[in-house]
């Protein structure tokens, strides 16, 4: 269960207008589920997690089974196509542990030096390619896509292309499906009714997810859960996401225009970029939207604490805590105390990092940052479905109270234009 | 030499105007040289790139001679002492090739997990630590010390900690300088006239780079030139630096509070992490300052595109472009084309990427977004020390005409003593 704090909003409203502001977001979640508002037509995504994985599909285990001896499967996509894998991923891995097959990504980028070095990493290498496109025409995957499949080529393997290559794209269309009909790769589909940034729990986060060895079914399990907690039948003030969509409306409407999600564990970092693509794509047209920026406990308090402190109060900000992280790794005793740690010795680290956050906390609103905090149990797959789902559920609600439609991206294709033009497409 | 190359000026104000904030700016940059402005105790980073480094010092030649046949070198520290080296090896390594020896970072947070992870990675190697603090107690660099240097001895390293150990810190005093001394360490001083975020292109910055491989002197000699061009003797309106200051200024005079430093690539976004800490640190307070925020092309048109585009008009964007990256990747022929792609078959990726960048620059431009562009020859080490010099002179001046201090940083300590009552020290 995700616990929503906020002790900021009696400084903004007296509780009758936040009973209407409460009262107004549940209209919006209720579209959620009716169907009756803008975009209906990718509500996909709200029912997903109570229908999906009842059990690992077969075809799950056949990506499994079809990957797990390689030394590395890269992972092509790019915005909802990656950051919901990379997210989960990221979260649940070690730094500096390789995991087996290795996970990498490609295609989120058209950085030469990166693919060269990919490619170059990858030459004496058995590695299998994970390419997640609706369309297959996308030009940073595409490109990716290229490489890859020219150097599978060119390591021999001209014939066999689908012991190496799975699929993610349309069920009828394109050219990725295409391309995977004709060379009979194994392919999942991309549903019609979830759109990219709302896709973790379909084939696109859940087939790379399996592959790297995440418990999908937990994942999948902990976003069922949470939508019962945060459904139409929730009464709203019990509702954790439609109080956090409630509270952004209320920053809206005082003029705040920044927000700031506040990872108190780095390893959460990619869940900031998911939820940044989520709420900015969703939320930022029409003029409107809060800007959503991100900082990570405790490195950026040494660069950004400053401004967040005493700059121009353009800002709210929203901690992501857990509650119950790893203690195992405790302080060294000592003697010599040099350094004057003593005080601290034998307390598990993650402690010392929880009181940094809470003393963070603390600082900021005393700043006059208004603060909330959004707190997980632990960091796994279970807890992480939770999160993401919650996200979700937030932002669509949160988009409709803004007056935009939630599911439409209208300005991602200007810089596309420009730049085929500028490419000579015809 | 950086071209700032700015076409939207005149979307906000008349040449005549625009002269004036030149002008204006120029008493700025002057003060940075005549010591007349705020935080003059500070300026000793402005002539040092004329002094430092004629040649590489016998000590650096030191420094990399301990540190040469280690597995792995830890550089500890956080915000100035680690950012400035972190930015330039990002972007000079291969994310997939690793280097000799291996460059880590640890103690720029409190994450358990990571630094759990990191001890058990180092158990069966031999490593290095750099560590690099003012005070010697700063709390994350402090834990992370103490675990790596447990972790030394209970490999049975105990008598030998100064062949595995360099310290920089202060002249004379504070706990790591104690124990430089008493433990006969490897020693390299931060000057008391240098701040953290302007440190680079003292040992804090340097050492870690000379053992990293980087050429230090290239890095000094960049910005060395690059301090003739943007120095008090230079005309304003041929001033890079000041141009882009006083651009800074005009926005924050039009109510722009976002500036969102867009890296063409991706393997600059440390740069963008040391950009936010100088220009967040320095401008952020007295309720002023310019909010600092970064996305990566083309990953970030897939997330926070739309919102640039068509959200909520808080922002102006500059872009960071490298004129001539290398071309030696290029796009594969396929037969099949079935992705459409053979109309930029045997084109280098880095064409594409800049067409991409200069479609975005244009889409986003066309979307009222105040743009401008910086722009270095080559991602190497000395266009990367005029990069950052230029962004340090700017960053003095900008702050100057806020009317605020760039060199203090009182907000930093309100978290730490809130940490530090919660963690019960006395």
């Amino acid at each position: 269960m995700i616990n929503y704090k906020n002790d900021s909003i009696e400084k903004f409203v007296a509780e009758e207008t936040w009973e209407v502001y409460l009262q107004n977001m549940n209209t919006h979640n209720l579209k959620l589920h009716d169907g009756s508002g803008a975009g209906s037509d990718f509500l996909g995504w709200v029912d997903l997690p109570k229908t999906a994985l009842k059990e690992i599909p077969k075809a799950y285990n056949e990506a499994i089974e079809l990957m797990q001896d390689k030394d590395v499967v890269v992972c092509v996509g790019i915005g909802g196509s990656y950051l919901g894998a990379r997210a989960v991923l990221q979260a649940l891995s070690k730094p500096f542990s390789k995991s087996s097959p290795e996970i990498l990504f490609a295609g989120h980028h058209l950085d030469a030096d990166y693919h060269a070095d990919l490619l170059n990493y990858l030459e004496k290498k058995d590695f299998g390619i994970i390419v997640i496109s609706k369309s297959g025409t996308t030009t940073e995957p595409a490109i990716a896509f290229r490489l890859l499949t020219d150097l599978l080529k060119k390591q021999g393997k001209s014939k066999q292309l689908k012991r190496h290559i799975i699929a993610i794209t349309d069920a009828k269309k394109g050219a990725l499906r295409n391309l995977a009909d004709e060379l009979s790769l194994m392919s999942f589909v991309v549903p019609d009714d979830v759109g990219g940034r709302f896709s973790v729990f379909t084939p696109v986060g859940l087939v790379p997810l399996a592959v790297a060895g995440v418990d999908v079914k937990a994942l999948v399990e902990g976003a069922k859960d949470m939508s019962g907690e945060i459904g139409y039948e929730q009464l709203p003030g019990k509702n954790p996401a439609l109080r956090y969509a409630a509270f952004r409306k209320l920053m809206w409407d005082k003029k705040k225009s920044v927000e700031i999600l506040a990872n108190t564990q780095p390893s959460l970092s990619y869940v900031a970029e998911w939820w940044k693509q989520l709420f900015g794509e969703s939320e930022g047209k029409a003029g409107k939207g809060l800007f959503p920026a991100s900082i990570n406990l405790t490195t950026d308090l040494h660069s950004l604490g400053q401004y967040i402190q005493e700059g121009t109060p353009l800002m709210f900000e929203t901690f992501l805590e857990i509650s119950n992280p790893d203690q195992s790794l405790t302080i060294p005793h000592d003697e010599a105390n040099r350094d004057k740690l003593n005080y601290i010795a034998d307390k598990p680290v993650s402690y010392v990092n929880q009181q940094a956050a809470a003393g963070t906390y603390q600082a900021h609103k005393d700043g006059d940052v208004p603060v909330s905090r959004i707190v997980i149990d632990k960091n796994d797959a279970y807890h992480l479905g939770e999160l993401l789902y919650f996200f979700e559920k937030a932002c669509g609600m949160s988009a409709y109270a803004l007056g935009v439609n939630p599911f439409n991206q209208p300005g991602v294709e200007a810089y596309k234009n420009n730049m085929f033009k500028l490419l000579g497409k015809k």
